[in-house]
Formats: C-alpha cells, structure tokens, sequence
C-alpha cells in the first residue's frame, strides 16, 4: 500500500484550483456580507444529537461517528452546516428579532455525493432567521443569484416547489407514514402509476390532486392550472400565492424561473418554498434552499427559517480553470535597497520569489516570468527571457 | 440532555470573532502569497498511514479514526496539516527545485491542546521544500516574524533550538531507543538530575555534554559558551554556526531571540533547526516550525523540508476584540431609485439591510447606525438618533 494513496472520493486540491476556490469564497462571503449576514464558525464536531436533532435519518447515515474520549459519549463530525447555523440562531445569539448568518466550511460524508461526488463538500451558506413571509425566502433566492452571478456563472435556471402541497394533502388525508414515504418517493421519480397505485384507497380529491402533482411542472403558467386542479384550501392556496410572488419577485434578475410541485427535496425537514439553482454546464443543482422553520424546535426554540446553501468544490468543476499567478524573481543578494523594493511590490501584491543562496532555481516551476534587475543605480523589474 | 451543547473544548466561533478570525486568515494567506508560497487545501480526511506517516505516535494518538465505508480501512481525520502538505510536495507537485506551500484549515485533536486548549485548531502554516541549507530556514522564520506582526501582534520573542545536538550525541554514543526516551524527556524539563542518573552508564563526553545542555539556555552568548563545553563534532559544529547564522539574520527585525539547546519538541520528525515564537500577553507559543527532511521520506521521496504552524484560534485570543461592523438600514420599499442606491453602497463594501415588509425591526440587534432615507428627491444615509 502506498502511504500517499488518498481514499475513494477525497482529494487534494493543489494551488491553481485552491487559488481559485479561496477567491470565490472570498467574494461570496463579501456579498453575504454587504447583505447584513454575519459570518460564524460551527465546529467540525458535534454530538450526534445535535448535529441531526429535527433533520432526519439520512443526515445520520452520512455522518461519520467518533467517540469522545473525555466523556464517552458519540459525536460525528458535521455532514450539513444547516442545523449548525440553527442551533447558533435559537440558543446563542437569542435574537428576538431577524438574524442573518453565513458560514463557509469542509463538511464530511460517508458516501460521495453532490455536483462533484466528494465526501468532502467545502459548502458555504447563508441563513435568514425570525422571518415567516415569502418576503425573506425572496431576500434569500435574490441574494443566491447574485452569489452565482458574481462568480461568473451565467444562464442561471431556478426551479420552485412548495412541500406544503403535498404536506397539506397528507395530513388533510392522514396518511399513515409508511405510505407517506412510499408516495413521497414515487412523486420524487413522478411515477405516475406507482401514485395511482398507492392513492387507491384515498379519498378522490386527495388521489386526484396527487396525481396531478407528477404534471404540475414548468413555467408559470403551471401555477394558475394548479389552482384549478388542486383542491381548494387555504393552505394549497397560500403555498401557490408564495411561488407566484417569487416569480413576479426575480423578474429581470436575468435568471429563468420553472415550477415543479412534485419535487420534494428535504421534505422531511422544509416546510415552505424550496429551491435548486441550475446552470450551463453542470449536470446537477449548483445550490439547493427552502424554508425550515421546524428545525429551531429540536433546540427547544421555534425560529422561522430558510436559506441556501452550495458546494464550492462543485461549482468551481465548470468553470475555466483559474491562469496561475506569476511572480517576480529576486536574486539572492543582501543589498538593503533590493530589501526595500522587494518589499514595495510585495504591498502592492505582487508575488516576489527571492533566491536562496547555493541553489539554482527552476523558474518555469516558481512560475516566473519578470525578474529584479540592477542598472541605473537601482532595482528594476524586468520580462524574463524565453 | 439539551442538544445544543456542545462537547467540551470544542466551540462555536460567533459573529464579532469569527469576522476578525477571517480578517487575520486572509491577512496571513495573502502575505503568504507575495512571498510566492502557494495555497493548497488538503482534506480533512485521509488513510491513517498517510497520516501519521514519519511523524511519530503522538499524532497517531490525537487522531479520530472513523471506518471506511466503501473500504472497511482506518481513516483518520487530520490532527496536523504538516505532513498533508509534505505529502503533496513529494507526490503531487513533484517538483525538481524548490516548492513553497501554505494552507489554513481546522484539524481536530481526541484531547485539547495548545494556546486555545481547544480539540479543534484552525492551522494555519508556510512550508518550503527541496532547499537543505540554513538560508530557508532564514526564510521561513522571517516569514513567521512578519506573518505575526501583520497581525498586530508586536513584543515578539523567538527560541531556537537545534536537535541534531542531542541526535549527534546519542547516535555516537550508541544509546538504546528506551533510554534516548528517557533522556528527551529529562532534558525537555531540564531535569538535571534524571539527565546525570540516566546518563551514568555512558561515555565521559556525552555525559558531560547531556549535562551542559540542561544549562545552555539563554542570549546568543551560550553559543559561544556551547563551542567551548560541548564535543567539537563536525554536528555539533554545523549547528552552533546555523544557530548563530538565525541570529545574525533576524537583527533588526524587531524581535528579542533566545537559545534552549536542552529544548527538543518534535524531535523525532524535526532533523535541524527548530523554534518557537512568543509574544507578551500569551501563555505558551504562537507558533512552531523546524526542519523536518525526513517526512517526505515516508511518502517515498525524500525531500529537504522546513517551515511552521500556528493556530488561529489561538493567536486571536490575546488580541483586542473587534469592533462589529456596523450596517445601513434601509426601508422595505420597491422604489427602483432605492435599489440602485443600496446596490451602489453595498459595492463600496458597506453593510445594507433592507426591512423585510411586515415586520419590525430591532436596530440595535442589527447593529445599524445609519438608515437611508428619502428626501430631495433621493436617497441619503443619515445617521440613526439613539
């Protein structure tokens, strides 16, 4: 076995890429910033309890556990910084009010998934709390886009649903759970016949209206033939009420905007709109958000919630790959005014790269293409011939 | 049990500290980078051989290990970044002439440790790889020196020490590795008395040597006083005249330097030169760097290696706390003139948080200062009465 090997679905990412990354991380979290969202630290470790408190089992399983030492107790190493920026939200900055966070961190999973098949997602993330109209899920999907945008992904595509459609129709039915889990997944897959299958035994208008659902995707226009076919309550209406509101809300933000209420992603912890941004290039959703305001009560604290959050060693796979930085050589020489020019283009950021004495340098690998030069009495920053 | 506490030693990072912690982060990398060391991001997980690879059972000791899903092998979350990058400059980049590599990233420890007495550093390090002669190791800690006093913290001390003293004389004398054991540890407490009991069976010149060593601590002056007392072996010789080389090379820097040839940390992956940096206000050492030529070794290439570490977390908890930013409030309104007003502030790097329509807001939680406000047919930041 060789000692440099790297497991399945874990890898190095090495200077021209890690460049880049570090840059679009730095511009994301100025954005978030400017936008009033604060910038907080979760720790990598967490007890299992809080780490996937009110977020369900598939958070379980994708979390590595380790045993705390000092007290015996199962801790995993965190797999989603979501509930992480919850629990900050309910019990540490106790805010009565909104409260904006944004968070940029490696998270682990036991099984490579996402954009870039990792098991080390590097996810950055941003988190609207004590607010429960669409007014805060429309801060949240403009604020996603011009992340995107700033980092230069363009033909943007953002596709809507609302689990409270089907949510509303389940509990109004009250489907026992097992059969809530098997309907939910057939209208992940909408699979038609497997709905039709399932539903049998339902009362027609929750049946039809399900069967509906595996159809009701597209533009807008979906949205006014769902108020038609779906059953008429306040709260199918209200859910629709909100898509509608988006759409009218990321109008000229140059994006396009589909609806597809079969779509159920994290149905088990969202509890509003959710989303996935789509762009040229990629075969999966960049970024992936909803409402959540269920997730605060696992820490005894109900807060309104919704957010988004992405991958950033995902999104970086489509984009062009980043020209390496280069630099100007210096020779070794103790001359104090070749200290001080060194030291003048340094704060100006250019990379300076000084010989060390007794070895010849290679200056295709150190990336140089100007060197220091003495003439005139003085230093001089010159091309370096090819 | 509440699910929102944490384990012990291991902490979330709020708002006012994280932003200074990243505000340090980017200050050190983009220093890193104008000295042409390039940025990697390792991961957080690796085989456990890679891992601890070279660098001794320590490490192996305060590494979580989780299983391997897809494998059934041991992996273990990264304690220490250094070897990641050894590894990386040996395999990876695999360059004939001289690499310099920085990276910043938490790695997590079973028990707490260092400055912060925390399981969960934010390490931050510069390496330099391929040059064996003291003039990097010059470097390397010049780079320390400015890394630190770029981040306001002044009063900086530097220790030296050089383990091929202590290597060079148990490898003449043909110590037992037990008894070399004993010896490090005796020596690292400067315990004379266990130095001379477990010494006794040795040679004249070593014993004496083992003696002395307790005592060369202090100014450049017991470089001096370490030729006379010391053996003059070709070693020994090599590394009182690197020692004195630092000395001469860090005057004028504004730091105060010290020698502890009795000082042995990381002596058994360290090979030459290694130091620690202290400042006024801090418990134990900021930072920790050597020369390591051996580590590449394990990885199956050796390579000349030295450079340093520190944590982050650490480092910021002796400094001033930062002020909060503040932020403009500006009012829910549609008004186009509006947008473009808070876009263009928002660009200049100012913090603007737009109300969200049916719900009042608590100013002093969003640490606004100023509001925007509509007079003269524009848009005008005032500042907010208290």
């Amino acid at each position: 076995m060789r000692n440099w090997l790297l497991p399945e679905y874990i890898e190095d990412v090495l200077p021209a890429e890690a460049a880049r990354i570090e840059t679009l991380r730095r511009t994301l979290l100025d954005l978030f910033k400017v936008h009033g969202y604060q910038y907080v630290i979760p720790p990598m470790l967490e007890y299992m309890e809080s780490l996937i408190t009110g977020v369900g089992h598939d958070l379980d399983l994708a979390t590595f556990k380790v045993v705390d030492q000092l007290t015996g107790r199962l801790m995993g190493v965190r797999a989603d910084m979501t509930p992480q920026a919850a629990r900050i939200d309910a019990h540490l900055l106790n805010h009565q009010g909104i409260t904006r966070l944004c968070y940029a961190g490696s998270v682990l999973r036991t099984k490579p998934d996402g954009l870039a098949q990792t098991r080390e997602p590097l996810q950055l993330g941003a988190e609207l709390y004590g607010h429960a109209g669409v007014a805060s899920d429309i801060e949240i999907q403009r604020l996603l886009i011009r992340a995107l945008q700033a980092i230069g992904i363009d033909q943007l595509h953002m596709d809507f649903s609302h689990v409270n459609i089907f949510g509303s129709l389940i509990e109004a039915s009250q489907v026992a759970s097992q059969l809530e889990q098997e309907l939910y997944a057939a209208l992940q897959s909408k699979d038609q016949s497997s709905v039709a299958a399932l539903s049998q035994h339902l009362d027609k208008t929750t049946r039809e209206a399900l069967l509906h659902l595996t159809e009701l995707n597209g533009d807008k226009s979906i949205l006014t033939k769902a108020e038609k076919v779906l059953p008429n309550t306040a709260a199918i209406k209200e859910a629709l009420a909100s898509l509608s509101q988006v759409s009218t809300a990321l109008e000229g933000l140059d994006v396009t905007v589909s609806f597809d209420l079969s779509e159920l992603r994290g149905y088990h912890y969202h509890s509003g709109i959710v989303f996935a941004a789509y762009a040229q290039g990629y075969k999966g959703p960049l970024a992936l958000g909803g409402r959540y305001d269920e997730v605060g009560q696992a820490f005894g604290r109900a807060r309104s919630a919704t957010g988004f959050s992405l991958d950033l060693r995902g999104v970086v796979t489509a984009l062009q790959p980043a020209k390496p930085n280069m630099a100007i050589f210096a020779p070794a020489n103790d001359d104090a005014s070749l200290s001080v020019k060194i030291d003048s283009l340094r704060a100006d950021g250019q990379i300076v790269i000084q010989e060390l004495s007794g070895f010849e340098s290679n200056l295709d690998e150190l990336n140089c293409d100007r060197k220091l030069v003495h003439y005139n009495s003085g230093w001089h920053v010159v091309a370096i011939d090819k």
